[in-house]
């Protein structure tokens, strides 16, 4: 059982930029498209958690709904999910210890974990196993940070580390216990 | 002529802990006291720029005075040099833009710039050629950051990446304009 989180970030360690776009994302070529390690992961997990947040920024995107698993939906106050989506989005709630614990029992086992404010909720609780960032080249000088603030400081140990499509520093990383 | 950083980040991006302490930088084990870059940069630069407090804060160090070529300190209010330290340490102060000029045109002309501040104040104003960010795979989780506030991102490109030490993956970028 592992939670997962795969990333895109700025050097400067944001995930959206000043004005919350993602344009920067798209900066990067890659005209024969190249799986930077998505798909494998999407094989791997049993499932996604997520927020009501990124939800919502992947519902806007102009393309087909990426995910081949099922999403879980962290939210208190969403009621039900997008019509059509009701074989593909479930909501969960409450502390997320057990919301994970029961994820795990119901056979949920690898999950991956995602969007900047889960994430940061995850980490609080030292309730992330595996994380693969990938870095690319360019200061924001702002926007939404992938990380937050910490009780304690975590330690993770690098598993590997490559360049990918000539410019981006995907690193892989688990937890040091 | 290039300005040049070389600096140690912890995975989130702070360059000293919330109690502005540096211990995180010495719990990776280097028994061999193998070179991850530093002394190969001394060699290159021909002087360093620093702040004045990270030269409070290598002054405090009990070891040696680590820099082979000369400092220039940027500050306001320094009016002397620390006693014994007089063809080590040199003040400088005004505008960035003809600071380096001057330096550059009494042949400084690589640089090492150093400390959070100093970095930060270079790529304001798009000062900074290259860096080599050596990344520790630990989140602290709050403390001083590397990087800050920019009116307009910066692309770089990545020239080199790789893991040393067996846990720290350090990247080389160069700036592309």
């Amino acid at each position: 059982m592992a939670n997962i989180v795969f990333i895109a970030t700025s050097l400067d360690g944001f995930i959206a930029d000043k004005q919350g776009k993602l344009d920067w994302l798209q900066s990067v070529p890659n005209p024969d498209n190249v799986d930077t390690g998505f798909f494998a992961l999407m094989e791997r997990v049993d499932g996604l958690v997520m927020g009501r947040n990124t939800l919502d920024v992947v519902l806007s995107f102009d393309c087909d709904w990426p995910y081949s698993k099922p999403v879980f939906v962290l939210s208190n106050t969403m009621t039900e999910v997008p019509r059509g989506y009701e074989d593909k989005i479930f909501l969960i709630n409450g502390e997320l210890k057990n919301v994970i614990r029961e994820l795990n029992a119901k056979g949920y086992k690898d999950l991956y974990i995602d969007g900047g404010v889960t994430i940061q909720n995850f980490l609080k609780e030292d309730l992330i196993d595996e994380m693969v960032i990938t870095r690319f080249p360019i200061l924001l000088g702002g926007g939404a940070p992938l990380f937050g603030d910490l009780q304690q400081p975590l330690n993770f140990k690098v598993t590997k580390s490559e360049v990918v499509l000539d410019t981006l520093v995907q690193t892989s990383y688990v937890r040091e216990k």
